[in-house]
């Protein structure tokens, strides 16, 4: 008999309605309920049964949960939220402000250990298995060199990006890795790439009525940092197009290393991933590493860590003597 | 700076030489002696100052090693020296006699702790990372389906099989993983495949002078457990070709997962090793290891590991607070 894990979601966007399907996949989990700022009535989770709880009275449910899984966004929701819930709960974040990571963590682990809790940062796909691959890959083979490349997938902040531009209704920004420059790496060579020689940005975007289509297009293949480095194809489309054909969140991508040992005999190490929903997944991520903070929780374990920190028998529901006799 | 880690070599073998190239390449490793059965004389390590010293003297040098990586065969070294190295040294080991792991877990576990020592067993690539990927991806994807494929590579053990038929000089079998099998699978399917449908096995056999051509491949393609289920292709050739063509001993395959979320979503996860020298990247592995085990005796923890109890920050050379920084 496993124990029952009781999961908060906090935030019922694309991921927490996400974590709410994952977690009827794991049978030693069960949701017990979702904290969110709107209106009740607002949020329809997958069951009816499912209470839905005011964040501002997250101290009423300290009981009612062992792990909350954060699922706000990165830019404001989580540097309010990771501290304030890790004070109440264990929590579970995919906090993903990649330059910003080192502080959070600080933050996040100075009140976790102020509470006797456990918070699991920065996980998903990446940051999170990507980023463990990348350090495992490099411990391993030292004498090399690694490659991420992303896609194809939706990049939700590119797409945000150009929705921003004036006569713009809406858009898609898919980024999609060079399939020559994988083809190098995966071959075992170590080339250095350009920016421009890894990616691709594929654009559609549909326009208002009355917009300058050219002048939208030179906005965005100019635009520093998201596109202007990269070789970017802009496409107008209708929004019944848009709808129609635009309308899921696939990713994906590789992490790979190539290196030598001996000096002279070639390896290649990649590791990939193809995800018809990038929520979807990444949901299934956050919820396998909720099952490790529960436990590493319940062993005393207080404070912040990432994926680098967690074995992997935490994430599985094997029994370790189970894990040895069926999986090594 | 890093301390230094004092590594031991027990066997110097393919495995055990390979692991002294592999400790150049770690800058915090060092190779403080090599144990070996054989005449000091025998042994010819990549540098001549390196001490050789006699297994039986094991005792003699508890204070100059910090972790002894244990290079001999599963079928009679490993079994012997497992226990007894770890009743000395902290130790790492490549065991893998699959039906046996949870046997040679309980029998080193109970040394390991008897003598305050810490030992990681069963670590390379299989078992070891595809073991870490297998369970990865089981406990990311529960609702799905695994599958491992391996090679193409060299089989010591099938090459070795054919070696003892009566009439053959030499051999050498690789394992084919089946491209259909494969593209199935990484299409987003979940097949039941026989093993027939897995594997290809291709045979490449040096006969003796005036043996019997069409017997050999007939007791080879028969051979149970090892041939009889696959379809088996058996080429003869000369000396000097298998010298010349089959001298290496390359390796690899994949740990693949397909799965969905939500009921719907598919995601296809992909760990894949292609490798040049299959003694060469075990023994990168042993040593990411090693460090592991050195880590870990430092903080105290005993007993008998395995890939699935060590978190991914224990292979790393680099720090916390730089893999967060850098790697996350």
């Amino acid at each position: 008999m496993h124990e029952t894990v009781r999961i908060g979601i906090v935030g019922y966007g694309n991921i927490g309605r996400a974590v709410d399907a994952s977690i009827e996949e794991n049978r030693d989990m069960t949701l017990a309920g979702i904290f969110s700022r709107r209106e009740p009535s607002a949020v329809t989770p997958r069951s009816v049964s499912t209470p839905i709880w005011h964040t501002d009275d997250a101290k009423k449910h300290v009981s009612d949960i062992d792990v909350a899984i954060l699922c706000g966004g990165s830019a404001t929701d989580l540097p309010e939220q990771g501290p304030f819930f890790v004070s109440l709960f264990n929590t579970v974040d995919s906090y993903d402000t990649h330059a910003k990571i080192p502080d959070y963590f600080e933050v996040v682990d100075g009140a976790a250990r102020t509470a006797g809790k456990t918070a699991v940062i920065s996980t998903g796909w990446d940051p999170g298995l990507f980023s463990l691959m990348r350090v495992l890959e490099e411990a391993i083979l030292p004498s090399g060199e690694g490659y991420t490349f992303w896609g194809p997938g939706v990049s939700q902040g590119h797409s945000d990006a150009i929705r921003r531009i004036e006569g713009v209704a809406d858009a898609r920004q898919y980024t999609i890795p060079i399939e020559e420059a994988v083809n190098r790496v995966r071959g075992g060579e170590q080339p250095t790439f350009t920016t421009r020689e890894k990616h691709l940005r594929d654009c559609y975007v549909v326009a208002e009525n009355s917009a300058d289509t050219d002048r939208i297009a030179s906005e965005i293949t100019n635009m520093p940092h998201y596109f202007s480095d990269y070789d970017t194809q802009v496409t107008f489309i209708s929004a019944e197009e848009m709808a129609e054909k635009h309308g899921r969140m696939p990713h994906g991508g590789f992490v790979m290393r190539t290196g030598t040992t001996d000096n002279t005999d070639k390896h290649v190490v990649e590791f990939g991933l193809k995800l018809e929903s990038n929520p979807g997944f990444t949901a299934s991520v956050l919820v396998a590493y909720a099952r490790a903070a529960y436990r590493l929780a319940k062993e005393g374990v207080t404070g912040a860590k990432t994926v680098f920190d967690i074995a992997p028998a935490y994430l599985s529901l094997r029994s370790a003597a189970d894990l040895r006799k069926t999986q090594l």
